[in-house]
């Protein structure tokens, strides 16, 4: 064994063991936890800036790009987001111990469904510091513990952040191994983790790029919550309110281009191209965005490039939009179908019947009426905060926020029943 | 490409149209598939019998064991317990569209948490003929399209049985597709099936053996839902009911010692080991049950033959039962921590404290307050059926009947929300 197996091991031991604890403290407790840990990011700014520091004076010394420098970088205002983001969490209901279900069968049993968490996550990164706290946070809130690795560019300053977080942990009377950091910066680490760590890990969850994503789902012999893409649709129907399409339209491309609720491609009924699609393509050009449309499209807007099949199933996370004119409903919800990841799809219309028919044929995680794709996102689904967004048909779909990070046994109670 | 894996693929393909179908299928269609499917097994069962006795015959001409024979005969009480068991899940509760939870965040939008199918379903098992209409039944049920490998051995029961499925499909209106049998032999088709068939199959179920269940869990490229042992435990706590502790220890182990739902070690409260463990034991002895016990229990029961380590460990799943006394409710679910599979877990005690700390303190699929491990089944739960038991930790636990294999998506309905 070398010394990252043996070390990674250990790590996993802990982990399970303080899952354990973790699962039987009650929720004042993890509370605790979590509203010591928003004061003690908020007392150490100093030092979580001067730990990213470093990490970003090495990054700049390695050529890391403006952008991705960006990422890394943190500021007062940060590290005020990461204080409100633990905040947030905090004053989330506790999912823990909560009965979703109780029954009486003919048997007599009384048997409840309740609320536990899943045991251990393993949460692999990027460089972005705040993902250490934001998922600490969430772990402490489901009750499952969490070994964090973040990429190697943010190691200082997810450890100054690990540092204060098992500070919160063991004030308020839990494990500090609870939520635990790879304090390595050696690659080999992700692939243990991928192997479950010899059965402690329960579950992956990796944030970042699709990459990494590709490379988590491919290897780990642990389930995954994932998404890889976030390739959505927004279909403007033919009864669309046309200021309604015009601005969800925009919103849904441009708000923010790099994220995965971001729409990806724009369809338009035929029946009302002509009418909604020009001052939508006006719209998206003013604010800067690259449109490439099927022929019937451009006919309408000459500005367009012409799109190709590949434009389909590209997720630009970039201000470039494909749009093509579809026949009708059932044309739009086949193109979803054929192209579309199951991340997000909205419908722009005024026809509550055409808005159901969409609602239902659509496979999709979230399924959006009259409103922008990018609400494709946990805090705004009211969960407090996300861990992540699941295209998995099994266990979570859509924002996985501390109760999706939950699962559940079934409590029996009985009065000596055998069965016959 | 082989002509198996041209064949498979072209099932994986149909049975991903059919889902699509099946998916936005009534429920009325799909209750009427299965109350035809009932009637017409009924109706079918001279063919079934027939084709059974072929399946019979080559396997008694291969050398099968009296035991497996047993299994794999169908008998006219057999047929008529498939038409029942498919009369019970034609009258569940439709799972499908069910708004589980709906809320509006601060952002107004209306969300609604809707249960949609998984998609398709690959169900491997050996040599019952009924599952192959129970899995069709729980399938048509949750709007999964199924694609079933039976074991060779029961081949030609199953082809006639999912003749009659595939009947029952087309007169409601259902794509025959929906369900599909694999028509070979060939052990190469299983291989494919846990590679997923291109993407097509979202989550095998395993359904036999352990050694079945290993490699399923070891090769699957998609989701397993799935347990490999039922390694159960009963408590006898202090408090106790002396006639509660005979009843539930006998059941427990003895009602059927072949199920996963059967005990497997009885733990003993060492202070109450004396009153209780010596009847216990007779009872247990006098059902034909030989007993493995730890040095007190041995000291209580000299009938009992010397219990090592490797008794915790093993799932006997015949009439011999492990046998330890423990210190005390800690020392007892630290056992069950320690050996258990997640399971099932039982305690007997008339200590409502006790029963409310062990049900939180064990963290297995069920946990069984006064009642036999036995109970641990889809049907005894009111799930009108199970697919398997599961001891995952994510998506279901425990019995899998129609709702658990569900999952959902999000219909979100705004006004024209853009996100800030």
């Amino acid at each position: 064994m070398t010394d990252l197996t043996t070390a990674m091991t250990g790590l996993g031991r802990r982990a399970r063991a303080a899952a354990s604890a973790l699962r039987q403290a009650p929720a004042d407790a993890r509370t605790r936890a979590l509203t010591l840990l928003s004061e003690k990011l908020g007392d150490a700014q100093d030092d979580l800036l001067a730990a990213n520091a470093r990490d970003v004076e090495a990054a700049r010394a390695n050529g890391m790009s403006e952008a991705l420098l960006d990422r890394l970088t943190l500021t007062p205002a940060r590290v005020a987001g990461m204080v409100e983001a633990v905040a947030v969490i905090a004053a989330v209901p506790d999912p823990l111990g909560v009965e979703t279900e109780r029954w009486t069968p003919a048997n007599g049993l009384d048997i409840a469904r309740v609320r536990t968490p899943i045991g251990v996550l393993g949460v692999i990164y990027e460089s972005r510091p705040n993902v250490t706290a934001d998922a600490a946070a969430l772990c402490i809130r489901s009750g499952n513990a969490a070994i964090l690795r973040c990429g190697s560019d943010c190691l200082q300053s997810s450890l100054a952040i690990a540092g204060v977080v098992a500070e919160a942990l063991s004030e308020a009377g839990l494990p500090a191994d609870a939520v635990q950091l790879v304090d390595t910066p050696d690659r080999a680490a992700v692939g243990l983790m991928l192997g479950g760590l010899d059965g402690a890990i329960d579950v992956i969850v990796p944030r970042g790029g699709k990459s990494l994503v590709a490379r988590v789902q491919a290897e780990a012999r642990t389930a995954v919550l994932s998404h890889l893409e976030g390739l959505n649709h927004t279909y403007l129907h033919r009864a669309a309110d046309p200021d309604a399409a015009r601005a969800i339209a925009v919103n849904a491309k441009m708000r923010r281009t790099s994220v995965c609720g971001a729409t990806e491609t724009l369809l338009v009924d035929r029946a009302a191209a002509e009418s909604l699609l020009p001052a939508v393509a006006a719209d998206l050009i003013a604010a800067g965005c690259e449109l490439r449309g099927d022929e019937a499209a451009r006919a309408l807007v000459p500005e367009m490039t012409p799109a190709t099949e590949a434009d389909w199933t590209t997720e630009y996370l970039a201000p470039i939009l494909a749009v093509r004119v579809v026949d009708d409903l059932d044309a739009a919800t086949d193109h979803i179908a054929r192209y579309g990841s199951g991340h997000t799809e909205a419908i722009v219309t005024a026809d509550v019947e055409a808005a159901e028919r969409f609602a239902a044929q659509v496979d999709s995680a979230i399924v959006l009426v009259n409103a922008s794709t990018q609400f494709a996102d946990g805090g705004e689904f009211g969960f407090g905060g996300e861990i992540g967004i699941s295209t998995n048909r099994l266990h979570a779909r859509g924002p996985v926020g501390a109760e999706q990070l939950t699962t559940y046994k079934y409590v029996v109670r009985g009065q000596g029943q055998i069965r016959p």
